[in-house]
C-alpha cells in the first residue's frame, strides 16, 4: 500500500492542474490516468478538433482567393501528411503535462483507478493502459476527475457507428458522413468533414441545432448550416445502424434512410463514472445515476475527504471550468498565506462552437434573461468587410451575427452573442465586461476600432427590440 | 448667395456624421465636398487599404495550407480583377453615404471650397472637381472637417514619388518599391506589397517603427518586419529621387542608394487648410501653421459659429474619433431633448495598424504610464494554436505578442498591446476594460475561452515586470 497526502484521479485539464499546485505547495501527490495526460480537451477534444477545423477551412478560403484576384489550384489534400504532424504535436503537448506534473514532484501513476474501499484505490490494466502495474494506493485526501464519455444512443447497431473519440484516428477522410446529433461536437464535426469536401449529412432530434443555446442564435445557426454544404434532417432521430456492402444505412423515424460510409454519433457525453468503484465507497451517484452527487460545500461528495472536480459534476463541461475548478480546490485545501487565492467568477462562461461559421456567447440567453426582467434586444446582421466584395453563397456564410442583452432597469449588458469569424476571441474580452456588470451606454461610450468586426459590439446603436419579462404576460 | 443654418466642409467621416444628425435634427444643413463622398477612411484609407491587406495575405496563408496538407498551386494573379471589385465597392460606398445625406435632407454640394469672407464660402471648381458649378454660400454655423493629405518630404526628386492615394490607383503592382516611413502607412503598405510577392525596402529615420507606440511594442515590431520579407534600412533619411533607365533610384543619407519602380512617401499626413482662404477670416491655425487653433470651447475656432472636427485639430486623427466628435457637435448644436445626448470616452482609442502581423493598442504606453506611477507589466508571446504545426519563419511570423501594463497601487489596467492574428478584433473590448478601469483581479477572475488567443487575456498569471515610476527614478 502506497501512502500519499492526496490522490487524483483522472490526469485531464482539471486534475493535472489541481495535483500541480497542491504538490507546488507541498502535498505529497499521486495522480492516476489511464489514457492520455492532459485529458480530453489536449488528446482528442478541444485542441485536435481546432487543428481539423482550421485544415478543413482552406477550401472556403480559396473560393475568397478567386474574388481577391488569386487563382488558385488544389492538387488535392494529404490527410496523413496533417495527421502526422498534429499526432506529433499532441504527444509533444502531452508529454509536457507529464513533464510539468514531475516536475512539481507529482507521482504520475498509468493505469484504470478503482476503489476497493473507502479510501483504498487499486490500480490495475485495462484495454486503454495494457502495461499497467498492478498497485494499491491511499490517501486522506482523493479528488475525482475523471471527465467524461461520449453515449452511444440505445439503438440496433449502435456499436457500428463513431464517436467523436474516433474522429482523431481516422486514417483517411470517409466521402460521405451522417452525424447524429445537433450539439456542438455533432455541429463541429459536420463543419470540419463537409470542409474538407465530403458529403455530409447532419440529422438532429430538435426542430433547431444546440439546445440550450439562444433560441435567435439557434435560428440563425439553422439558416447556416446548409451554406456550408451539409444536408441537415431536423426533426429525427436514429433507430437503426446497419451495415451495408457499399457502408451503411441509418435509419431513422420519420421515414428518413440514409445511406453513407461512416456514422458519427454526438449524441453526449456522461461523466466517466461507471468503473470506478464508486460502490464500495460512501460516494453517491445523482440520484438518475448521472454524475456524482455532490457534498455539502463546494467540490465535495458524499464521502469526507473526497473531492470532486471538471465534467464528473456536470455543472459547465468545459477546459477553462475544470482548469479554474482545480486550481480553486488546491487552493483551498493547500492554502499559501503569502500568495494571493486566485478567485474566479464561475456564473459567467464564454462559450464557442467551433463551426464553419464559429459561434460564441457569454451570459445570459434572452430566454434566461426574460426570466428575471425586462429586456432590450439589439441585434445586428452585416456583411464583414473580408466579405464585402463576394457575392451569393460564399458572401452568405461570411455573414456576421451579434445580439446583445441589455437590462431595461439597469443597462447592464446581460448577454450576448455572435455568430461569423472571430466570434470566439472577440466574445473572450466581452466576458470581462458581462462579468462585471458593463452597461450598454459603457460600451456606446467606447470608441470603435475600424475596420474591424468588433467594433460592431461599441456602434450597435439602433432601435432596440423590447421584450417584456416572462412572468410578466401571465 | 444661399443661406443655410449650417454648412459643412467636406464629407468625409466626421462631416458627414455631423451633418446627417444636425439635418436630422431640423437644420438647414450644406455639406461640400471636392473629391469623395465618406471622404479618406472609405475611398483612400481604411477601407480600400484593408481589402488589399486581405488580398496580399492569401500566399502567406497558402504555405499553412500545405503545413495541413493541403496542396494549391498558383496560377497567378489578376490584380485588375480584384481592383475592379474593389472600385465597385467603393463607389457603393460612396453613394451610400451621399443617399444617406440626401435622405437627411442635408444639400450636397460637389467642388473646392473657399472662405471669401469671414461667413461667406465660395464654391468652385479644381483639379479634384472639374465640374463644380460656381456658388457662394453663407451659414450662421459653419463646420471645417476637412481632414488631412499626405505630405512629401522636401527633397529632390518628390514629386517622382507616390503617395497613399496613388497606391489605391496603381494600374498593375510595381515589382520593386521602395517605402518611406516607418509610421502606420508606411508599415502597412510595405506588409501589403511584400504580401503581393514584390520586392519591398522599408526606409525610416528613427531606429525603430511606429514612433508613438509602447517602446517594447516597437521593438517587437522591429523583429517583426523581416520576417515578411522586408528589407528593413532603419536610422535613414531619403535625400534625392532620380528617374533612372529601370526605374528609380532613392539616395538616402548614410551612404543608402535603393534601386527600384517606385517609391512611396509616407512621410506623415498634416491637415489640408492651405487653400481654404483662412486668410479672410478670424480663424487662425496653430502658432507652427499645421492644424487649426482651438477656441475656448470643445470644436470652436477662433472665430465665433465656425467649429472643427476630425483630423484638421490632429488629436487622433481616426476616423471613429473623427465620427464621434462629429456626432457630439451636431448634439451639441442641435439639442433634442427627447434623445439621450450620446456620451464618448475620449481619453481612451483603441488603434491598429493593419501591417502583415496585425498591431493593436489602448490605452497607455509602458512609458506614458510610468510617468504617473509603479506599474506591473505582464507579456506573453506564443505560437497560437493555428501556427502549432508550422515550422521556422512561417512560425515566426505568427507568434502572438500580449503586453498588459497595470496599477500597482490599484491594480487597474492602464494599457494594453498585441501583435498578431486578430489584434484588432480582441483589442477593440479590452478598450471597454480599459475605459471602464477595470482591474487585472477582474480579468484573472474571468473564465478562459478555449482554444482562443484572447484567452491569455484573462490567464496571463506569471510573475510581472516591475516598472517604478520615472520620477522616482531621480
Amino acid at each position: 500500500m502506497k501512502n500519499f497526502d492526496c490522490i487524483v484521479i483522472g490526469g485531464g485539464s482539471g486534475g493535472v492542474r489541481f495535483a500541480r499546485i497542491a504538490a507546488q505547495r507541498g502535498a505529497k501527490v499521486a495522480i492516476l490516468e489511464e489514457r492520455h495526460w492532459g485529458g480530453t480537451c489536449v488528446n482528442i477534444g478541444c485542441v485536435p478538433k481546432k487543428l481539423m477545423v482550421y485544415g478543413a477551412a482552406f477550401p472556403h478560403f480559396l473560393e475568397s482567393a478567386k474574388v481577391y484576384g488569386w487563382n488558385f489550384k488544389s492538387e488535392g489534400l494529404d490527410f496523413g501528411h496533417f495527421q502526422a504532424l498534429r499526432n506529433a504535436e499532441i504527444s509533444r503537448l502531452e508529454k509536457i503535462y507529464a513533464t510539468n506534473l514531475e516536475k512539481a514532484g507529482v507521482t504520475l501513476i498509468e493505469g484504470h483507478a478503482s476503489f476497493v474501499d473507502k479510501k483504498i484505490i487499486d490500480v490495475s490494466p485495462s484495454p486503454l493502459s495494457p502495461n499497467a502495474e498492478k498497485m494499491s494506493l491511499t490517501a486522506p485526501i482523493i479528488v475525482i476527475a475523471v471527465g467524461g464519455e461520449a453515449m452511444r444512443p440505445k439503438i440496433e447497431g449502435a456499436e457500428l457507428g463513431l464517436i467523436s473519440d474516433d474522429m482523431f484516428a481516422l486514417e483517411c477522410l470517409p466521402k460521405r458522413l451522417a452525424v447524429v446529433g445537433g450539439g456542438y461536437i455533432g455541429l463541429e464535426f459536420a463543419g470540419i468533414i463537409a470542409g474538407y469536401g465530403s458529403k455530409v449529412d447532419l440529422i438532429y432530434r430538435q426542430d433547431l441545432p444546440l439546445r440550450g443555446f439562444d433560441e435567435e442564435i439557434r435560428q440563425e445557426v439553422a439558416k447556416r448550416i446548409p451554406l456550408f454544404d451539409i444536408n441537415v434532417h431536423a426533426g429525427h432521430s436514429p433507430k437503426i445502424l446497419q451495415k451495408t456492402e457499399e457502408g451503411f444505412r441509418l435509419i431513422c423515424d420519420g421515414n428518413l434512410e440514409i445511406e453513407t460510409d461512416a456514422v458519427l454519433f454526438a449524441t453526449g457525453r456522461r461523466p466517466n463514472l461507471d468503473h470506478l468503484g464508486l460502490e464500495k465507497t460512501e460516494i453517491q451517484r445523482s440520484i438518475d445515476g448521472y454524475h456524482l452527487r455532490e457534498g455539502e460545500e463546494e467540490y465535495t461528495t458524499t464521502q469526507e475527504g473526497v473531492y470532486a472536480i471538471g465534467d464528473v459534476l456536470d455543472k459547465v463541461n468545459l477546459t477553462p471550468f475544470a482548469l479554474a475548478q482545480g486550481q480553486s480546490l488546491a487552493e483551498k485545501l493547500f492554502p499559501d498565506t503569502a500568495k494571493k487565492q486566485r478567485h474566479w467568477n464561475f456564473s459567467i462562461v464564454p462559450k464557442a462552437v467551433f463551426f464553419s461559421a464559429n459561434i460564441s456567447c457569454v451570459g445570459l440567453s434572452e430566454e434566461e434573461a426574460a426570466e428575471q426582467e425586462d429586456l432590450h434586444i439589439f441585434t445586428s446582421q452585416f456583411t464583414p468587410l473580408f466579405a464585402s466584395l463576394e457575392k451569393g453563397q460564399l458572401k452568405e456564410r461570411e455573414k456576421i451575427f451579434i445580439k446583445i442583452i441589455v437590462s431595461v432597469k439597469t443597462d447592464c449588458v446581460l448577454g450576448a452573442s455572435m455568430i461569423g469569424k472571430d466570434a470566439a476571441e472577440i466574445i473572450q474580452m466581452m466576458a470581462v465586461c458581462v462579468a462585471n456588470k458593463m452597461t450598454k451606454a459603457e460600451l456606446d461610450a467606447t470608441l470603435a476600432l475600424h475596420p474591424t468586426t468588433a467594433e460592431e459590439l461599441v456602434t450597435l446603436t439602433s432601435k432596440p427590440r423590447f421584450v417584456l419579462k416572462k412572468t410578466g404576460l401571465i
